[in-house]
């Protein structure tokens, strides 16, 4: 592709995405297509000679787009939102155009210093502790792939300080024991399992009836691991969980770990956002407590996946835990110890320059538009809640603070009402009218009505709750 | 931003990456900024109000592109290349302004089955065995972020293999000891200490005079830890390595490592490439018995990062280590076996529409157009290396079969061989007319003049020869 094409084909492509973009409730929300009948619509093998752009977006036209589930469409209720916005998108493909590596900051310090200010602005926007500042004494944040990797960097590092940097060398797990409820994301017990923690280590602490941490059974529990001549190291506090958004008591959590010399992650992957707005700032309570926080721009701020912020208060057990050095990666400035060389901050070596999507889209669309659009999901939500709470059909299972609903269909045995919302599931889905996915919580199942697609507006809310009331 | 303004906006960026890397050269390839400098230029708080794209853009060009090192820059001769295309560039932007989630084939069937397609179009091309296609009995392959979270994804296989599973409830990872050189890249040893393999069970396995394993040696090793009542688990065989692209002697390994159940990695990240012209077709020697491939279109091929290929002939270990199946990620196609749930196959949960800068990379560019650049730059640094083998000055010290030209000043004091070419490394850089990096080979050190930026013709690395002869 010569230069004077690729400008005619990406002021095309660009034409293609605003039109993609404004027209999405055009298509269904999720496609019919059975397993392997994407790829029987392209050639088996690699074409000889070149092809044109336009025969290839043709292709994505015909048998892409098809076959894609539309994350962006409004009528998209399912799993968590990943919306994106018209500046990241630039911002990303700016990122692409300088094709520059910011593993060290030597290998190109303005992607290095771009990303600290990032974390320093967002740290301000969210309202978070002082103690996160990249200029604080021993915080400071990175921009990672996505919160399952922030939480395997908070297991790491946890694990460095409590073996006080052995198990670099001996590689000795045994006695490490870690904590979470059965409502944590899969991502905990993923990340442990990676850094040698098994399911056998991995205690769920029981929840209450909101599905929050019971602090008194971790209290309980951490004595017995104690007893046992176990250490544990590790607890994950999770505000918004995937399943209802419940939120953990991460004040009294932070209390019970501190004593214990346990780190804390808070993950708030999506919740955390929340706080842009300041009447929401409700989310980061007890973050003062933690030694390492996780939150996702590219689940609810416009900001195009991938973009988690992973702040730590430690990062000393950080470096310690992730940093090794190659001689053909040293440089002056590193040994100098005035720069920050991400790649020891994160798993993988190399990274792209991800701080250039939410630089712009902080600057081009505003911290207001997110307000906005956080506010609208919460309020459609709320308003959701009190339609379904006046159809004596359903009920609504988990507390709903913030964009999430947690509905069942009501029956007082549990097997029919089970299987009556799963029916009802998935006959709202075959629809194509909208898409929702389910949970369980304790033992029942449960439809999730997540509100936060960008394009999201009441008349969708509205439409997607008529879908379930028509077909129940 | 409106649509609007995105039309207008994305056609000038467009422009704007085009007349970028087109005019690259008039940008001295390395930044002279301090650290902090940066930073310094730009605002310490996030703007009240939203700002225009073009005020975002002035910044871009005052403040940010004066602080990157050019990796698409002709006179880039650091590190590996990292070029990118102008399709493949286009195919980044196509996935921001889809803005899909490709975690599971159901949340986007496209995503997962174009990825496969991928993987099978790229084994063709690359000529790789049988046993790696998705429809082979245990095999298959998946776009990794880095060759890093391959290794990592590798390990993590090895162990589970090698504990028949117990691992994931014991995290016991005691007796497992892994094999590799001392120039195997550096993210094996963080891959295995991340899974709980320390410094102590890491076996430096002696090289040979062309910095490839011995076989004898790796032998020898085993036995003494089988004698020790340890498990060999793990071996890393590296095509091109990080110092100077030294071949390991992968096929007498494989022997050894089958004979004694060792899961054999074969890091590839930027030589296995070179197979894309049937002439080097070399570099595939012995994968036949290896457990897992890994290899890099992002650093050889055009296609802009992240985009690294990782296959496995051992999918049941694969996912034996890395799925854990929660309530709200179950579906139906899954759970009957006929799709590939690609987040089991790596460390993080959500994934972005990678497949498509490497599908817009064939089908736009081609197959030649790769197949011409690497022969291209082989060709350079083969003249290169005439020309350095003519100056008694300098000595050529490793194999340079590739792209990678390993330089030290000639001296028969050591010290002051290392000095000399240190000081030299540092003068030609400080010029700003090209950039080298440096490594260590034994106790030798060493100028890499590595040849792979997709703009570098044969002037470049004349001139920048000629920089390294003026100032010897």
């Amino acid at each position: 592709m010569t230069p004077q094409e690729f400008r005619a084909n990406g002021h095309a492509l660009i034409d293609w995405i605003a039109d993609y973009i404004e027209g999405i409730d055009q298509q269904p929300v999720a496609p019919a297509v059975e397993p392997g009948a994407v790829r029987a619509h392209l050639p088996e093998h690699p074409p000889e000679a070149p092809e044109s752009f336009s025969t290839v977006m043709d292709d994505v036209e015909r048998v892409i787009v098809p076959g894609l589930m539309h994350w962006q469409h409004p009528d998209f209720f399912a799993y968590f939102p990943a919306n994106n916005s018209y500046p990241s998108i630039l911002g990303e493909l700016l990122s692409a155009g300088l094709g520059v590596q910011g593993m060290s900051w030597v290998t190109s310090p303005a992607c290095t210093e771009l990303e600290i200010l990032m974390l320093d602005w967002m740290r301000e926007l969210l309202d978070l502790p002082e103690s996160f500042t990249s200029t604080s004494e021993h915080g400071g944040g990175v921009i990672q792939g996505s919160a399952s990797e922030a939480a395997l960097v908070a297991i790491l590092s946890a694990r460095w300080r409590a073996t006080k940097g052995a198990v670099n060398h001996d590689g000795d797990t045994g006695r490490l024991v870690a904590y979470s409820t059965s409502q944590a994301h899969s991502s905990i017990e993923k990340g442990l399992r990676i850094a040698g923690v098994g399911a056998g280590h991995i205690r769920i602490v029981p929840h209450d009836e909101n599905f929050a941490m019971r602090p008194a059974a971790l209290t309980e529990m951490i004595a017995q691991d104690h007893a046992a001549g176990l250490i544990p190291f590790f607890l994950c506090s999770t505000h918004g969980t995937t399943s209802s958004l419940a939120f953990d008591p991460t004040t009294k959590l932070g209390e019970i770990c501190q004593r214990e010399s346990i780190w804390i992650h808070l993950d708030a992957a999506m919740s955390g956002i929340a706080a842009l707005a300041p009447e929401y700032r409700w989310v980061n309570a007890g973050l003062e407590a933690v030694d390492s926080y996780s939150t996702n721009p590219h689940k609810w701020m416009g900001v195009n996946f991938d973009c988690n912020l992973y702040w730590t208060t430690d990062r000393v057990s950080l470096l310690g835990a992730l940093s090794i050095l190659p001689e053909y990666l040293r440089s002056s400035a590193a040994e100098s110890g005035a720069v920050i060389d991400y790649r020891d901050w994160q798993i993988p070596l190399g990274r792209r320059f991800r701080a250039l999507k939410l630089w712009f889209a902080i600057r081009c669309d505003g911290v207001e538009s997110f307000q906005t659009m956080i506010r609208s999901h919460i309020e459609l939500t709320q308003e959701l809640a009190g339609l379904v709470a006046d159809d004596h059909r359903f009920e609504i299972v988990a507390p709903h603070r913030l964009n999430l609903l947690c509905i069942a269909v009501r029956n007082d045995d549990l097997d029919a009402a089970n299987a009556a919302t799963e029916s009802l599931l998935e006959r709202a889905n075959a629809s194509g009218k909208a898409i929702f996915t389910k949970t369980v919580l304790d033992d029942r199942k449960v439809l999730r009505f997540s509100i936060g697609a960008r394009s999201t507006e009441r008349r969708h809310v509205l439409d997607a709750w008529q879908l379930l009331a028509d077909l129940v």
